[in-house]
């Protein structure tokens, strides 16, 4: 049992670490050689520009104006500083309004802090059931409804304010949601023209042995949707074509490199090994050789070029179709086409840069094929990827390590180290393990077939919070692999299940906060810093950085990772809902979490990240639908506590919540979720409208008609001044190619950033 | 335990009771007196007169034709004759694909059948563990899988048999489900211009303090589909309106009754009393008071008439919109509206037979509250409707009713009575019962606030059905009240529960096979001699038909009732399926029902049932999902039933079953569900398009203004020959008022009969 001291010891601990961390960044993003790695988003969006451009020498590197270092900690205002609209104009929507997730979870836990503080650790405190027994106990069990008898009428107080956090908490989200959903159709509705606006992505297109693709495309459309038909764009599959591309992109790098050596030192061409990694072989003209490379690389990319766009079987059967209005594209997206409801697929277009290029062309069979498979992986890796946890955690059992390797146990027996096993370690070995586990997520989600990156993490992201419930929550309450949960809970009868939680609920408070401050305060502390950014960059800049344009790559701005942090949040919101009525004493911890994550990601968006693309919000249903999954399990793992307690009347009473916490979810899903998934024509016909009276736009065709090409004939098209000279290279200002009008309110114009960077150095 | 002879008994008794019956209805329907109880399909389609018009007096009630009592059983080739065409020319759609149910059942159930008496008989029956066993057992458990002894590796071909049954049944559910669905497509295609083509149902039209709703309406679809928008018809609130027209009707029917009479025996006025049911009272002189009566009533029904249409609150936030072309209401129908998604509800309009007018005006939120007190209703219902059928399944046991009322023991112990308890009473106890049930499924359901009879149908099905299960199968199984039911399963661990069915299932064989026979064969053949109709259509004949009209009405042709109907099917294929591997002998049994019933009903169908509306097959969905569900329990059950025979290695193995069937499942309502919900936009552009070169119409708008107008309008409208002269009232041939120009494909294009008989006896 851990005592108020290893928590104590725990919070020192990282409360320390944290503010290193802070104290840290603060001291390092002052130095001005650390610019590109703390302030990426204003290079990219050309607000700043490289502090080795002028000044002293010294100074280029390191900041001697003391009196700057006295305001260290004046990035918390400056993050603070910026406002909604501001924000929306320099991140995005879905940046401001990933930030809400944060402020929710304050929104929502600071009132349920006041009011379990001011009434139940009084109720709580107040007993002596824990003096009285014979168990071993610890501080924090008496604050806890470990302390309330059995049957005692005290427990109608947590009964009582179970009923006001679920109405809280389904309060709070109901105004969210309809904010959010406000906040989606206000920033559509101030969106300029955006390719995704008028664009339909078009699947499944059924083949035919006389005509291609394109012409079936333009037959279909023109006569079933004549009035309102523009133009489309087939989609190739150009993934050779994108590795050559990417092969003479890299031997262009090295060229670069030895022209930037040969007109430092005009005297001696530079030489270069043929072999591996440059270490033996031939000795040759570096230049040449490149130069000759790349002749020949353009030479291939122009034959394959010409093979994508000619071949037949090339074409994948899918297709981006634009229309002449949004209305004709809403009408579009949200109907179906044909009598075999598997052809003729259409969706509403993600934006081009959000498209997933691969999954483009998956037939529907297959696609039911694979959610099979991946969700049959799935529970596999849920139920039996936490062998090693389980492992660890008997490790960071005191008695067990006593037992396994006893010539440890002076050293164990240490204070200090008895607390820090029991205070740290499980919660940061877990952490390692979950650090492995997004990839593979992801990799699974881009198998099933997502055609946007967008979806696809946020496919990951529910699939982390299940395998993060299943591994780190129940694993961490039942202790014991999820498998033999698994079999517990297939052997046991149904209503013993929230028992078995509840019973151990109380009993893991210590462990949970342990968890919070190592994971959710030293780790986001931690992010703040971008330690291993940090490193890479400026190990990369001395090892690596041959030209300028690897400098702006080895700058890299990263994204929130909805795919990760999301689950995060969603994490701490289940358990404070859990722990809100059975130890309020945890809940503070989650709000010291959710007060710095916002002010540091907020810092980070403004900052720093740089966001893949734009999917205006289109996450806020799953986000919703987790924090009602929590408040469900709450509930249920309540009413076993209770149930265990003795108190038999309350549990009809408790029975009520999640029956009206689901009816509660089903009306938010029939009055909000439509907003994230369809484009109502009343606002298309009214954006159609506004924009003919203000701005109409004159070549709408020609600027739909290259929107959704595949990146690798852009990249291709840019790279093509060693091809000929026909080519127009794209000015810098243009340079946002995939969203050719970029509007001022969308953070998300500014492309990816290998292109900016590739266009800032074009000759 | 019930032998081979209680079954015989059984079976000798309902096949009696069947032949019977079916020699009843082969003597009756040859009766000319009987003509329009047996045949009145024919009299609605106008192709059959009253044989009371010609011919001798005693010919006229009894058949005095020898020769065609020797033909007495040619209904059967009559009702197979008529080709799947012709049936939907003549009954509709919704009536020949609901016949194919009956062919499903065989389709599946023949191979079954084969295969399972082929295999399974004879392993089951070479084994002698229940000879070895101490345990009583009868014939028919030797025959099952109860004789093969724990683990013995012969249960291997029982996992084989269950693999074929279930990769069949899916064959022959995705190839059913694509005819059905061709079918569909073929009907709607091939049908000529009709309202719902054209028609979407709009709901929760948000209310504006300065302009009607007609105002609101029009300005909207003007503006949101200005190319495609026709007209619109506002929904009134017309329940008294409604209420006033039947009175006068009833008034109306009197006067012709003292019409009729006076013109017979014009000396003498027709004098009647005014009291309670003219037993007493006042005299007066029937014709001068009804007539003064009537026109009392026509000056109220002018007078709400007025008023509903004038008052803007008896206006409701529904209205009927037309659109200019199909592809135009396709548009609306499967688009969103407005921002906010419980506004401006738009649905594809059920046929104007169709409509369930009441529920037209219920509120987006009250709609969800609705169904939830439904769902807790209908669970209630279901688990605790059961006392008294427990009670009489307690009966049903020998020993209870010897211990219960000793001084019966004489009586129970003889052989007849005994196997007369034992094999007929629990059935048909059951069906009494289950006979009051519909009634109250559909005032649920009306509850819930479906706005199409036909989707008041199925969903008062599929409730029927799950009651069926919970009740009849898992009741009879478990054999206890279906509330202590829901204790054993909340008290057992989740995979107890499929071992507790599983042991229970081959012991309950008997029961269910007695359960066919009563329910399936006598009840079957009980539905073509119509008896209740017959007595009820007689006594009206002699007691209380005053007038030609009221014959017409005493003519009551019904329809299929697939709210009750079809479940019952449901329920065989769920029976059939469960036994199919465990105690095969029982699917003889089924088949024979199938084939029965399928003569019947084609029979009823061609000749009596007068379909309320035709919804064009669009409950086949339920019917494939509910084939799926029984699959899936039969898979379960036997999985339970073989881990009790130690089979363990079978367990994986029959795991992958229920697995496949759901996969098999999702792909279905993937690939074939949307052709039941949506109009695929190609369809309705070919259908516009072939419209506009062969027969286009010319006074569309003139045609849709008044094809939804509250049935209540029309009645009125019919009968205002008492009120001016103004108005047109309809010939004969136009009577289809709901579907002004009737297609010949469809069956459907008949009005509902009140209409009909109305029309015949127009002055």
């Amino acid at each position: 049992m851990a005592t108020f001291g290893d928590i104590g010891l725990a919070a020192a601990i990282n409360i320390l670490t944290a503010l290193i961390f802070l104290l840290a960044f603060a001291f390092l993003r002052l130095q001005p050689i650390n610019d590109r790695v703390y302030f990426p988003k204003w290079y990219i969006m050309g607000q700043r520009t490289s502090p080795t451009d002028s000044g002293a020498f010294v100074r280029k590197f390191v900041n001697l104006d003391c009196r700057s270092y006295l305001k260290f900690l004046n990035w918390v205002p400056d993050a603070l500083k910026m406002s909604q609209s501001e924000l929306i104009e320099h991140a995005g929507l879905d940046s401001a309004v990933y930030l809400r997730i944060y402020l929710l979870g304050l929104k929502i836990f600071v009132p349920i802090f006041l009011i379990t503080w001011a009434v139940l650790i009084p109720v709580n405190f107040t007993n002596n059931t824990l003096e009285l027994s014979n168990e071993t106990y610890s501080e924090i069990d008496k604050l806890s409804i470990s302390n309330i008898p059995h049957g005692s009428p005290r427990l109608w107080a947590h009964v009582a304010v179970a009923y006001v956090v679920t109405i809280w908490t389904c309060f709070m989200l109901k105004k969210e949601y309809e904010t959010v959903a406000n906040m989606r159709f206000y920033f559509l509705q101030s969106e300029d023209h955006r390719p995704d606006q008028f664009t339909v992505l078009v699947k499944n297109i059924p083949p035919d042995a006389h005509e291609s693709v394109s012409d079936i495309v333009q037959n279909f459309f023109l006569v079933n949707h004549h009035d309102n038909y523009l133009t489309h764009q087939v989609i190739c599959n150009a993934n050779k074509l994108a590795k050559l591309v990417k092969k003479r992109q890299k031997k262009q790098n090295w060229l670069d490199y030895y022209q930037i050596k040969y007109s430092k030192n005009p005297s001696k061409r530079p030489l270069m090994k043929t072999g591996f990694w440059g270490l033996w072989g031939k000795k040759v003209d570096g230049i040449e050789h490149h130069e000759t490379e790349i002749k020949k690389l353009t030479d291939e990319i122009a034959e394959e070029r010409k093979n994508v766009l000619n071949n037949p079987k090339a074409i994948l059967p899918a297709a981006f179709v634009s229309f002449k209005t949004r209305w004709g594209a809403a009408v579009c997206a949200q109907t179906q086409q044909v009598r075999n409801p598997t052809l003729w697929l259409t969706e509403w277009a993600p934006e081009p840069r959000d498209v997933y290029w691969k999954n483009l062309a998956i037939p529907y069979v297959s696609l039911t094929i694979r959610k099979v498979i991946m969700g049959i992986a799935f529970f596999f890796l849920t139920f039996f990827y936490v062998v090693p946890i389980a492992f660890v955690q008997s490790l960071a059992n005191i008695e067990g390590i006593e037992k396994a390797v006893p010539f440890l146990k002076p050293i164990i027996n240490v204070k200090f180290i008895k607390s820090f096993i029991q205070g740290f370690l499980p919660g940061i070995v877990l952490k390692i393990f979950l650090k492995l586990l997004p990839k593979l997520l992801m990799m699974m989600s881009k198998f099933e077939g997502f055609v946007s990156i967008s979806r696809l993490e946020r496919r990951s992201a529910s699939r982390y919070y299940l395998f993060k419930f299943v591994n780190v929550f129940l694993g961490s309450i039942i202790a014991g692999a999820a498998f033999e949960q698994l079999n517990t809970f297939l052997n046991q009868p149904a209503n013993k299940i929230p028992e078995t939680i509840g019973i151990a609920i109380p009993m893991k408070a210590t462990f949970f906060i342990t968890y919070i401050m190592v994971d959710g305060w030293s780790g986001t502390a931690g992010e703040i810093l971008r330690l291993k950014r940090l490193i890479i960059y400026h190990l990369k800049n001395i090892f690596l950085v041959k030209t300028e344009r690897d400098r702006e790559r080895a700058m890299y701005p990263g994204s929130i990772g909805f795919n990760t942090k999301e689950p995060q949040i969603q994490f701490y919101y289940l358990i404070g809902l859990v722990y809100a009525v059975v130890t309020p004493l945890l809940i503070p911890f989650i709000l010291v979490f959710f007060a710095l994550a916002f002010m540091v990601y907020r810092h980070q968006i403004i900052n720093v990240y740089n966001p893949k693309y734009e999917s205006r919000a289109a996450f806020w249903p799953d986000v919703h639908g987790r924090v009602i999954t929590a408040l469900i399990i709450s509930q249920v793992v309540l009413m076993g506590l209770l149930s265990t307690k003795h108190a038999v009347a309350s549990t009809p009473v408790l029975l009520a919540l999640p029956i009206l916490t689901i009816g509660f979810n089903i009306y938010c899903k029939g009055r909000f979720e439509p907003a994230f998934t369809r484009y109502p024509l009343q606002e298309a016909m009214n954006k159609d409208t506004l924009d003919l009276v203000r701005k109409p736009m004159p070549n709408l065709k020609g600027y739909l008609q290259n929107a959704y090409i595949h990146p690798v004939f852009k990249d291709d098209g840019s790279d093509d001044h060693y091809d000929d000279g026909t080519v127009i290279v794209p000015t810098k200002r243009q340079s946002r190619r995939n969203t050719p009008e970029p509007s001022k309110t969308s953070g998300g114009s500014v492309s990816s950033i290998p292109e900016i960077i590739e266009e800032k150095h074009k000759p």
